[in-house]
């Protein structure tokens, strides 16, 4: 009997649902024949009742079978002939374009964590539920009489969001800029989206922190670019390294996360960050400055960014709400040169056609509003407070088992397991006992580091999150 | 004395920009110096100030120059030595990129109706405020009293509007599905820009009505996509072309619009349909079937979907918001194969992450509501009559000049001009009056063409738009 090859990269539903539609087709089910049920045809096949469930969707959104409640799934009635029909070889188109699917790791984190509500969630860069200011945003959305026009909106975002930011960016980060060199993006994500899409070609050499969020995202290759390291010790990265690279490499970007980095934490020192000015102006070197966590600072203290030090015109600057607001309200932005800013609005026409209006209203509203800085000073608190959680749980479960810096600021830690373990097994250990976090090497790192995200479990969680990490470190050390 | 290249592709402002930065870096204007006054360098360039404006921004927004109101623009003391320093090439970085600029009819259009709120804007494709349901909308979000966490979201979109849309295509449309097989979209913009970028490959051969809204998007070029052309007979495409086009050119998708197509207003006969059905069947070919129109229906009568019979699986189904609520939700759909609706959701996740949950929240609210068929109604009648009040200017003013047939539904009005006109030369006479329309060329069609859209003008403007076209007309006139 045929049975589901387990080394496909092919998941297991798509190889059922392409068997049983071999089997439709050669008439084995004729049409208004009954399929096996879900639960004996997942015992036939050894997987699980809901692998069989997802295949029977796919035949059902491809319209080959019909399912009713308490009378089974089956094969449609179809008229003009249809078992001689054939549907697209969807998995050959899936395939075959330019963009790379995202990484293994990060989907089974994705897949598990929307799975399971009970799993303490160690990954997510996001904030906690009783982080993300709720309450202000109901009470700025009830409030809001709506009566403008719900038309197209400029695709470099709504006006008033932007001139919101221009004095938000002043007050907060010391840049000085204008509505016109501002651009609205769905997250940070999309304003580097943009940028690899449209100011850089396959074949391109770029320069990333080593670790870096840039390696969780496979855009860097769906793009095409070359990606070069440059390695983040306590002080942030050594800008002679980028005067080699560029020797060496050509390097056309430099992709920068100064503050707070992620994964690792650490702060680019004052006078590395005034030499990478020197360097990126002599070689006309421009540098993408990823500023998501600078408000996070719990002891406020920052350093300014090179955005606001940046005489030669060679920093884009990019932020966001997701970190110090609400990530679901999709709200990023861009600061640079008015050229580029034309360009990738024009550009972002031919992907989105530019944001709903409704969440920059909303960012506007909560930005000018008198509650947005007493949420951050909220939130700042309850930030050092889980962080100081996580640490002390650390300490006590893992004494000697891992060893991390204290993180000043951002949601995350970044920690060193001091045995060697199995990466893949380890992250299947703290799955199964119900505790997500992310593997090192999905940021590019070797093997044997460890990223936890205090900001997103609840407070109560993380000693818990902690015990089940320890469960599985014992099960994985090598 | 220099003066800017008025033929270049580069803009005024980015050149005079550049020529004054060249100026900066010579030492002709030391750091602290005062910039010529902007009237006064427009006047000695010949240029309007607007652009001189638009070139003193672009300094600013590189740090180059400093204004103040009633002072002046000075050269920024920069320390460091700066004024070595260069910025990067940012013109070069623009070009390099993969993605092509928009159609310059398209851009000057979308520039002149952000410039002039008095325009009389018969080009934008979208629905007059008295038309969207501003009103309801208000209602949802003043009475919407949100709790839940603002949380990135499921990349396949937010589930209660994936539920309320899977009974909305029941209802309205015939389309059985599942929640699996659909995902939100910002627009059908992105529904085509991810089939596009993640189903296709550079060099593909794909078909495209002729005349087609695909050819005003550079989407295509910009994906490196072939594609070759459907005429529109008033019966819709004949269905043996694309069995001509896959053997000769292996096209490897279809791009098909069936009811009230934009721009013709043609609708797709029954008959045609299945035939379309038959040979997508036999060749495995995919059909993208954008359906943004047909609940405009004038008189309610319209075809099924080609997706309601679609048993061989080769439709990807788009809908969108934008033309029958609000363009500014940004809220569409794509039903798809489960296989293909995961994989484009996981590409998402490169590009934006996601959707903002809130303009999620008030689809779904509104699709549900007691006011959404009610303003169906309300949609239907008004569009009607803006469609017959256009046909009566034109018949009054142009008689004998224009010919077309009436459409039965969607936003547009497909003009064939009587009298030879060159295309550019109408256009700008039409602008100088205060009207935009689109050429028909930007469609892809020959010249002597025009969309005009009835929605978007007030009823009061349309017979006077009408008027200030047949002015133009007069002065175009080969």
């Amino acid at each position: 009997m045929w049975q589901p090859d387990r080394h496909s990269r092919q998941p297991l539903y798509e190889q059922i649902a392409a068997d049983l539609q071999r089997r439709i087709s050669s008439g084995e089910f004729p049409p208004g024949s009954l399929f096996p049920s879900e639960r004996k045809l997942a015992e036939r096949l050894g997987v699980n009742r809901s692998t069989v469930v997802a295949a029977y969707d796919e035949l059902r959104s491809i319209g080959l079978v019909e399912s009713r409640t308490g009378s089974g799934t089956r094969v449609n009635e179809i008229r003009r002939g249809a078992m001689s029909l054939h549907a697209p070889n969807w998995s050959r188109y899936a395939e075959d374009g330019s963009f790379l699917p995202n990484l293994p790791y990060m989907r089974k984190i994705r897949e598990a964590v929307a799975r399971d509500s009970s799993l303490i969630d160690l990954a997510s860069g996001e904030l906690s539920a009783d982080l993300a200011p709720s309450g202000e945003f109901a009470a700025l959305l009830g409030d809001y009489r709506y009566d403008a026009y719900w038309g197209y909106d400029n695709p470099q975002g709504y006006m008033p969001l932007r001139q919101a930011l221009v004095s938000y960016l002043d007050r907060h980060r010391g840049i000085r800029t204008t509505e016109t060199s501002l651009m609205i993006t769905s997250g940070s994500q999309q304003s580097l989206y943009l940028i690899t899409q449209c100011l850089l070609s396959p074949g391109d050499a770029v320069a990333v922190e080593d670790p870096s969020y840039c390696y969780s995202l496979p855009m860097f290759q769906s793009a095409g670019l070359r990606p070069f390291r440059l390695p983040v010790g306590d002080r942030g990265i050594n800008p002679e390294d980028v005067f080699a690279l560029y020797k060496k490499h050509r390097i056309k970007m430099l992709f920068l996360n100064p503050n707070f980095q992620n994964p690792t934490g650490t702060v680019l020192v004052p006078e590395r960050r005034k030499r990478l000015l020197e360097i990126a102006s002599e070689l006309g070197l421009p540098i993408v400055e990823d500023d998501p966590f600078s408000l996070t600072a719990f002891d406020r203290d920052v350093p300014a960014p090179l955005k606001a030090e940046d005489a030669g015109g060679s920093i884009l600057y990019i932020g966001s709400f997701s970190k110090i607001a609400a990530s679901g309200l999709r709200i990023g932005w861009m600061v640079a040169p008015r050229s580029v800013v034309e360009r990738l609005a024009d550009a972002r026409l031919q992907m989105d056609f530019g944001l709903s209006v409704i969440p920059q209203q909303v960012a506007a509203e909560f930005i000018k509003s008198a509650s947005f800085e007493p949420h951050l000073e909220r939130l700042r608190k309850g930030l050092r407070l889980k962080r100081d959680l996580l640490i002390e749980a650390l300490r006590e479960r893992l004494p000697g088992l891992v060893a991390f810096d204290t993180p000043r600021g951002g949601l995350h830690l970044w920690c060193k397991l001091q045995r060697e373990v199995h990466d893949g097994r380890l992250l299947d250990e703290a799955l199964k006992r119900g505790l997500a976090y992310v593997p090192g090497s999905v940021y590019g790192s070797d093997s044997g580091f460890v990223r936890f995200t205090f900001a997103r479990p609840q407070e109560g969680e993380i000693a818990d999150g902690v015990a089940r990490f320890a469960g599985a470190l014992r099960k994985a050390i090598v």
